[in-house]
């Protein structure tokens, strides 16, 4: 855009330019038509101001760069990330519409009115706990706009990392009627000791066929350790009968194991909830905890696949009230990246039905 | 060891076998002297008695391997997971000497009483919460006995990840006087200004020189941003005078900063004290918020390394009194040896004084 620098007044939150020569601006996908004119939002102004191509005016004073980025600040909160993501988007030839809640992203060289927007970006600083109530929402915008959803994280150094979310539909080779057939020709009411806070089944045949089966537990030797949740899930199959040694040999039911497991592991509920729909979902969990998360997931149930198949999921279970510490998802995001594996989040709502969040870094 | 299997008795905790008969347990180097014969642990017997070496007995009755197992587990709540580390070391070809609260670990091939015990290993389970107190006081111990100290954690699939942990002492190349002289060539009482959680110099050469001196902040065009914590750095050391733009122009003084700090990030005074640390250490840290981490740091100050220098340390501030979650942990030495870093926590202890602890995983 070449000429004179366009005159714009910073009332009410916005910079509102003249018509007349700002349609420069508006073919370079720059503010939206209003009465008064063009209306830009205060990181189009900053942006604009910042390259020399506009001029802006409060109360018939001039405000340079500085001048208006300190009064943006003021009067948004969140105009510096805004601004910061704004700018790095910008540069990279994207055309973008700021609106209060988010930035829809136009495809390089897509101009806005002639193409179809392509991203709903967020934009959270760093420090932020940001509820998963409201990524679920984001999400659910997208969808029904047909938008990829981007979050843009800006972290204290006003670096910027970016993400793809999107609802997941994890699920194994075998989901449905297989994972019910052979969850049927499982063993039943098989003999298992519960010791503090793992499970052992000593005989030997049944041990190797859970094993090789569903790739239940741990072989030992040739005896089958289970994790509390693996229990949890056998024991309500009645693949298991549960005893304990305390003053002699005494049956375990469900209902307590639940209670005693819940005390050793605060979030067993949790954690249960989820192992139980992914094996629904035909894929063997196992427990992710070398990686941080909950559960490692592998969509082919035999025992040789373990072998010559690295798992594909990490996935860990978070209440649907949960807040992520942002920095807890950009490491998860970054660990399952290095070792291969994709990030997904159970979100497990009140009424125990579960939502599965995908998160993937990103680079625009 | 051929011939025939040894008798021992299960009293008292131990499993105490007559010396007639015992010495090929001792070459083995398995149980101690006592006055009974040899005491084997639990740990120990449970090992021979998996292996056929030895038969237990208790009040006249002989256990199997599965009724000693459940037995021992009822008489020590930790019994499950030594026994799954002993057997593992075993079968790599160690000697381990178990003691109440850890393992002497022998070289492989060394046997104990002719070769010094190479490693102190304590075992933890993956859902105890661990003070750091403890593993402060584990490292002193080995440091003490001049042995490597080992972490072994058993997973809730009782798989097992070991960890070195040391003492560190990260230093930067010019550590010291030239950190004090570079300090000293800092500008002094540069205009700063606050913006909710960034400050930012406007000064173009100031902002440069800061940058490239001391590798402080971000410029973005021309302008320097800075975090909180540098922020506190600067203005602690006087380079910077800090305003706000708040009914006007105000002075915003070291105390009101930290102040606000706080109330934005509630670990600031932990971030701050280390970042402190690291500087008089002639480290420059970042934020290592991608890692997960509070900082990474770079041993040279110079910026142009930046390009050429990939940061080599992250670092992480917890206080004294912190209980680790062992998956963040696991998570943290894991995300670090993947971006081939190392992870060092900065413990703050109540007098401000910092210890380093560093975690490496460790293949036995």
């Amino acid at each position: 855009m070449k000429g004179e620098k366009i005159r714009g007044e910073l009332v009410g939150g916005s910079v509102i330019v003249p018509r007349a020569g700002g349609e420069e601006l508006d073919r370079k996908s720059f503010g939206r038509d209003c009465r008064e004119g063009i209306k830009l939002t205060l990181v189009e102004a900053a942006y604009l101001l910042s390259r020399g191509k506009i001029e802006v005016m409060e109360d018939g004073e001039r405000l340079g760069f500085e001048a208006f980025f300190e009064r943006a600040s003021a009067i948004d909160e969140t105009f510096t990330e805004r601004y910061i993501v704004y700018r790095d988007l910008r540069e990279r030839g994207y055309h973008i519409q700021p609106s209060p809640t988010d930035f829809r992203i136009y495809p390089r060289g897509g101009e806005p009115g002639r193409v179809a927007s392509r991203y709903l970006l967020h934009i959270i600083s760093e420090r932020e706990r940001t509820p998963i109530k409201k990524l679920l929402k984001c999400i659910e915008t997208g969808e029904n706009l047909k938008k990829e959803v981007i979050l843009a994280i800006v972290d204290e150094e006003s670096d910027i990392t970016f993400y793809k979310l999107k609802k997941s539909d994890p699920r194994g080779k075998e989901a449905g009627r297989m994972e019910d057939l052979k969850r049927r020709a499982l063993p039943h009411g098989v003999n298992a000791t519960l010791l503090r806070d793992r499970t052992i089944i000593w005989n030997r045949e049944i041990s190797e066929e859970l094993h090789n089966q569903g790739f239940y537990g741990r072989l030992l030797e040739r005896y089958l350790q289970l994790s509390l949740v693996e229990t949890a899930y056998l024991l309500k199959n009645e693949t298991i009968t549960l005893y304990q040694e305390k003053s002699g040999r005494r049956r375990v039911r469900y209902a307590e194991f639940t209670e005693l497991a819940e005390r050793i592991e605060p979030d067993f509920r949790l954690k249960y909830l989820s192992y139980e729909d992914l094996r629904r979902r035909g894929l063997t969990p196992k427990t992710g905890f070398k990686f941080g998360a909950h559960f490692r997931t592998y969509r082919e149930p035999a025992i040789t696949m373990e072998r010559t198949t690295h798992s594909e999921y990490l996935i860990h279970a978070v209440p649907s009230d949960h807040a992520f510490q942002l920095s807890d998802f950009s490491r998860a995001a970054r660990l399952a990246h290095s070792v291969r594996k994709q990030m997904i989040y159970a979100v497990v709502k009140s009424d125990n039905t579960i939502t599965y969040l995908e998160v993937i870094r990103k680079k625009m």
